[in-house]
């Protein structure tokens, strides 16, 4: 079997482990005091070039999209998105769970931009009935999209201006970061986002770690007993040192970048394959994630080929768009086969 | 001045204030226990030809969506309604208040279509990935919508059918029910809705009533224990005397419908009156809300006249949508002064 | 049959009654925005000597203290209560529904005593582990408490006290408020009330209103944006009117403290005649609500005599607790019966 | 540094780091399809002697008492628990965040007794008002218990006769399971527990895995939509083969079962020990989990000599109460290293 449904159908990357092996024996604190999370924490403040930032680790995606949209969030606030955006559609309502709607608006090859924010924002206060309405209380973003696609560092300014005119924050779910920074075309770098931003997370699950995501607070603005807030969501590791260690490994010696460039040097490879075979690009990504439009005969082929590939939607009578997707666990050997399959 | 801005703006119908004055001294039981609000049931319940109906007494229409679609939903799911509908937008969030998703369909006039609903059923129901999304438990609708039309027997029907195939409420808002009923061109008078939906409620607040409004449960499926979960929304009157009263008023000698074709009658000479004086309407309303298309310079002349109306919203560069309502208030010296005054 | 159960048997008081007919066809504004509401806001401004104080007009007990707790706490708080508070035991978990936990305190005679809470306070942020705890954000006391209590000025103080020192609101629930202004022993204005608590509300549902209380926030804390909040839980009315002028008829030439006073009267003539009869008292209550001991043979009697009491509890083998409580609406007659029959 | 402070503080045990190295390069299904988390769920069914078992795996213990209780409630109902259970006290509201009240009884040695559970239950559908109040919806039990100690079969089975007699599931936390099972004294078995509760879990995090709770539904009566709800607490695990793998390997050779009377035995050791040494006991525990009662200059000598332990709480002026505990990861050299200290 060929793997490129997703890029989390691998365990942690070596590196990873050895990290987790070393320090296995280590009698550590609890709940994310153990000197790991404090230098894991330390690092990425280097790394985005924000010496305030406040870190925090979690577990996983919809969890911390939960819990940072939750706390940032006053009760009669809610959170705007892309119709695409996960919160909006692929959490189970997690975000509706903890009381706050999410305020869609039409997504442009995933993404929102800054101009129909504000002109949502500008609407919303102008309407002489806004008191009887939810009000739009933060900005979230997924970098790279649902999709794919990416920001431009113009773009993410856009929103940040909004936002700021408007005060409130602007979140980026960062599930995939990794492949976003590592992109040939992307002008954002981590310094750049967590300037931009407010709050963002740096993703694990899908960048090589067992699990874990960095929530990264940047303005000072961490809600008051974040700790608490993230243990009422049932949240909060005993064994911080998890998602610690995983951290402080990822931060050292540049591997969340190396592992990032190593899937997109692997897409480009795909890429190129799949153009060379005459498959059909439903959007050309910079990222590690690829959509195709597939026929029938050729979904049947890839599956009798034992290639996994993630559905996606029907997107007419004749084709489907699938996603084929490779990440920091994507070999030589793995494109290699492939080719020899298509 | 002169009061066409909504159908709420005066107190209560003289016969409820009387009803109200007239058992004011009588010692009652509390949390509608008493004997008026066991009467009003049922009368309700032959007035809906639906032996099996189960009435409770509410406050008001965002508490009554509130508490319905609370009580009926499982976690896991969401209440489909159309993007315009009163829980999508004016209920500053209360059903995401609650855990839930408002899953938003484009609207037609107002309304939603049968045949869209079970599309989106369909693809739900077909997407690999729906564990991961908000299940849709529900489907809601106003009658008349928030544009003021109506659902004809066959769309209701229609709409019915979709749910009993999967097995979810048909959940219809009757925040202005009255006034759709007594609409010339409805086919669908209470009995049939009593039959085609599972639950649905009977405004009073905007039907003459000082507050209150009759949620029926028309399928033996009032939740268990209701008056506990209606106590936990915080919306059990200790005096239940009060929603009793008013309603077994509005339920005696026809009452309710008799308001509901007062103040159609009135509407229709208000249309009149306005096509005779040139004004463009911007949907044909069979029901008490009129919406007109109207420039700055009418506008202006009608705050000068002293006409209050409901704005509604920007329409383009030239007009702007407002809305004239009649009601059960609604004087012929009212109109007559209207007249006077374009 | 003679109506001592409780203080919500009979409608409204006349004066109020007189009001709503008064008012009934004028056009008013909605939500709250009408002359009256403001109007009742001002004369209780003046009434409890806090011109700052900002008020809202809600529905019922429940639902004030659901929504001014829901609104005051952050995500991570819960609320001190006595554990014999109605937030504790009866409101059927209102306050759990909003996310927040009633810490309960061991009562006596139905109060919170400030020592107990100055521990429970100290006691909490001296445990190592108060992060993984609900950090204690607010002070819940009724007055008159469950029991028929009343607080003292210095009670009341030094609670006022603790919750300074500590930066958390006072809140007092005041459901009967107006039958512990009256009652003779207090020392307790409502000027001495508005000072020691940072927010409370004035009961009008059991004094002699059809329904409704006002929330008065006295310290300019009412949080922002409130009629969302209040909208977002369903309990914002459409026709504010009709609570705005029954307040304002309620706090028009003291008639607000004349219905506690005779009520008061009432009870001072019910506890003689009870005592004259030999009946045992569980607890003296200088209010309205009177607690006695009584035996399955008395039970038996003042049933068969039609005195309608509330049921309270079983005290032991033999004594059961009732209560009898007087209101605005008990008139002499009613005591004079109740004489005879006994 | 020694440590007893927890059982906790190491990473995980080395065979269940080997199985995730074994397993680190399949390529796997994700959220819990992987063939591992069936596997482990199997051999879980089989340990129970329960074939209709239905087991999914969580993160940590807060995260699955909160989804358990919130599944498994109605809106209108509560959780019974020991004043002291770990839900009423330390878990930052975790369960109240969902909407549901946790019922304190209070506790016995940090147990519930069948008799006093069945007393609140006779005394709530007794209580005339007991529509509103909360409704007890099922009952909690820690075991071991926050205090170290067990239940007997003869407890537990008092206690299910209760729940089902009143119709409401018996749920037991498991955190510490492993230490239960392998107390000398105890005569409750996996097959036992399965029979006598209707949800319970094993406690992975504090057995030697690196995080990790398998859920155990006993009686085809796991909600309906589970991975849903999971998913809508963000508690569903990209990568379940994390806990899947984990969890297969504790229920491989009775691994669980042999860390769990590895730690027992050492707890022994210690306990002799600290006899021999003159310290106090709080309570004779049977599990992992020794509290002690020590004064200033004991705490002081211990604290000197580098060994960790948890804080528990002020006892009286002269002593305090301390935990000692051993785990899976506590070796012979650690003991033998503690008498030389002492």
């Amino acid at each position: 079997m060929l793997h490129f449904e997703n890029d989390y159908n691998k365990g942690a990357h070596k590196a990873i482990l050895d990290a987790l092996l070393a320090t296995n024996d280590e009698g550590l604190a609890g709940y994310g005091a153990d000197e790991y999370s404090q230098r894991a924490a330390e690092k990425i403040r280097i790394a985005t070039n924000c010496p305030q930032a406040q870190i925090s680790f979690l577990t996983g995606g919809t969890q911390t999209n939960q819990v940072v949209i939750a706390s940032l969030l006053a009760s009669y606030e809610g959170v705007i998105a892309a119709d695409t955006g996960h919160i909006a559609i692929h959490e189970a309502g997690a975000i509706e769970y903890t009381g706050h709607k999410v305020l869609s608006l039409p997504h442009k090859d995933g993404k929102i931009e800054a101009y129909a924010v504000r002109q949502f924002l500008e609407a919303f206060y102008a309407d002489a009935n806004h008191e009887h309405m939810v009000f739009p209380g933060m900005v979230y973003v997924s970098h790279p999209t649902e999709y794919g696609t990416l920001y431009s560092k113009q773009e993410l300014s856009d929103l940040s201006k909004v936002c700021r005119d408007y005060h409130i924050p602007l979140f980026l779910d960062g599930a995939r970061l990794g492949y976003a920074l590592a992109a040939r075309s992307t002008d954002l770098d981590l310094p750049a986002i967590a300037d931009l931003t407010d709050v963002f997370y740096i993703g694990g699950t899908k960048m090589g770690a067992l699990m874990g995501e960095a929530v990264v607070f940047t303005k000072g603005n961490q809600p008051k007993h974040f700790t608490t807030l993230v243990k009422q969501h049932g949240a909060l590791l005993a064994k911080g040192r998890l998602t610690g260690v995983q951290f402080d490994r990822l931060f050292t010696d540049d591997l969340y970048l190396q592992l990032g460039q190593h899937a997109i040097s692997m897409a480009e490879q795909l890429v190129a394959l799949l153009e060379e075979k005459g498959y059909r690009f439903y959007l050309k990504s910079p990222t590690n994630q690829q959509f195709l439009l597939v026929t029938d005969a050729e979904l049947e082929k890839l599956e009798q080929s034992g290639v996994c590939y993630g559905f996606w939607e029907k997107y007419d009578d004749t084709y489907t768009i699938i996603r084929l997707a490779t990440s920091w666990s994507t070999s030589q050997a793995d494109v290699n086969a492939l080719a020899q399959m298509l």
